[in-house]
């Protein structure tokens, strides 16, 4: 098992923590890179994938102490533990249900993580919480400096960095921030903010990222271009816009309390009773009420329940996290039931 | 205020003891009679009215210490006082909102309650908790014998007790049983009680008798015919059918426990954690999750709350109740936010 027990129970990214962390979750940067001369993964041979994850391996194990990061490869773990690692955002979707030769490395923190093999070799990755993406940035470059000193990285001088997809040629970089947006989707605002947002080629997406919906009032805001563009100035693109976002989310929830504050506690009292009393729940049921236990938790409405509370609720009711819980593969229904147990316990609800 | 502080909380009908209470509420008994002589309350004018009313109070008050009954004129009295009669099921919704001269009076616990000048002059009512319809009936006879001795009742040697409607006619007996039927509700099969139950010439009804429907899984069933039947015929009938309808509840609610544990436990939760944790709910939805939560108890289902808390939330949620316990007349906004404020002070939850 790569998480003995669950050490940290929850990554450093969704503590609750950081500036602004009433509504945004995380700040987020990835850079891609490719070894030089060797092809990419989608078309590269078994071993030729194998030859690329052993260099990427023997690199980040030269980073030594400075950045003690363990590597994990990926081949014949149990579908459970790579579920985790998607779950802990450690891992793309891709890259844990894909075949062949490939790895994941990342520190005790969770801050830190690095793919081997996904779509490009390697995939570098700082998660912090809170509104913290220029940290986030400063944190990532000594790690991407690090490794192209073991590594040659494919890089074309009029390009930039090489991809294997075109939309990451260039930088190489995706920033973005996971946002907690409930009261504009209460309001009904929330389409003029994404509409606002594609306008100046940022992406809306969902709690995993590409291909994935919005749940629960949480987005995810990203750059869409990566070439032709500064590093600095594809951070500075969302920096421009994230505050203006936080600011209306911000204004909206005040209104809500002066205007619709019955309504509000209402909603929030009856997700926290539901949360607490339930037997039987879906993962997107309580995402749900996770939610609006979230909102109210950071306006002040709930008193009795802690951001840590809500953030484990939310990364343990995943059906991965549960399953590694119960040390045991669990049927749909099963998690239901599971989920509702967990949801019930840490809340620590006497009756029901 | 007829009801200072409300000094027993709840009538001795609604204290959820005797015999089958997990789903017989209560049980009732109910005469009507008419003075002889007198224009039935219909056709009677203001001063007929009067005089009707003084001649049963009179005979109340003569009924002296063995029966000591506390007697209001209902002229002049406040909405919400009327309510909460309505509510304790001491008046009809009839007496509460008709006019002229007309009274009300009860005893301490609110097992004998007796009306003057409603739909008959006098209606005469003994109420119990549980399936004691027999019981109640025992008490019943003392008082009405005792109030003939006073009052000389309108009588056909042919016909029996001349009511003013002929559905009364005869004995003037009512007889009923409140019942609580989730599992028969849950699983679909109330339809086959109640016809059965109509077949037999009894009716079914809501909590508040004709002219309400059911609601939150209770049903009132009574008998219809009063005429050309004995009194213990009247009562033999809803005795004979009542022993096999709780049968099939309690083995429909084995069988929810057996095989659909899990669902059971979360509908109940679920109601659970609403009514602690709602900010605005109204009477129906209200009514709704208690009728969850009052089967919750009596399964063992729901460890930290009583049958004492269900039966106040019950009563208490009601408008007149709220109105009364607030001090002035609310709103029906307003209502719904103090209902929700009562019930989580009620079940005492700490957070939401």
């Amino acid at each position: 098992m790569i998480f003995e027990g669950f050490k940290s129970e929850v990554g450093e990214w969704l503590q609750g923590t950081g500036p602004d962390s009433d509504l945004v979750i995380s700040s987020r940067v990835r850079l891609a890179r490719n070894l030089a001369n060797s092809p990419f993964t989608s078309v590269a041979n078994e071993d030729q994938s194998r030859k690329v994850a052993d260099r990427i391996g023997v690199a980040l194990d030269r980073l030594g102490s400075g950045l003690p990061l363990q590597v994990y490869p990926l081949e014949n773990r149990p579908v459970v533990e790579r579920q985790v690692l998607v779950e802990r955002h450690l891992v793309s979707h891709e890259l844990a249900t894909g075949e062949g030769p490939r790895l994941v490395g990342f520190d005790e923190t969770e801050s830190f993580s690095v793919m081997g093999n996904e779509e490009d070799h390697l995939r570098l990755q700082v998660m912090k919480s809170g509104n913290q993406l220029d940290q986030a940035w400063e944190q990532m470059c000594p790690l991407e400096r690090a490794l192209e000193e073991e590594l040659q990285f494919a890089f074309h001088s009029k390009y930039g960095y090489l991809t294997a997809c075109p939309t990451n040629v260039g930088t190489g970089l995706r920033a973005s921030v996971m946002l907690h947006l409930p009261a504009l989707v209460i309001t009904g605002q929330i389409e003029q903010v994404t509409s606002a947002a594609t306008k100046i080629h940022l992406a809306v997406r969902g709690l995993f990222g590409e291909g994935t919906e919005a749940q629960g009032d949480f987005f995810q805001i990203s750059n869409q271009r990566t070439l032709g563009l500064t590093e600095e100035q594809i951070l500075d693109n969302i920096a421009s816009v994230l505050p203006r976002i936080i600011e209306y989310e911000r204004k909206l929830r005040e209104e809500l309390l002066e205007r619709r504050r019955e309504r509000i506690e209402d909603r929030i009292g009856r997700a926290y009773g539901i949360l607490s009393h339930a037997h039987v729940m879906t993962s997107k049921e309580a995402l749900e009420h996770l939610s609006l236990v979230r909102l109210g938790v950071t306006m002040g409405l709930l008193d009795g329940v802690s951001m840590t509370q809500v953030n484990r609720m939310f990364l343990h009711s995943q059906p991965g996290h549960l399953q590694c819980l119960q040390g045991e593969p669990l049927s749909s229904d099963d998690r239901d039931r599971k989920r509702a147990d967990l949801l019930r316990g840490i809340l620590g609800d006497s009756a029901g």
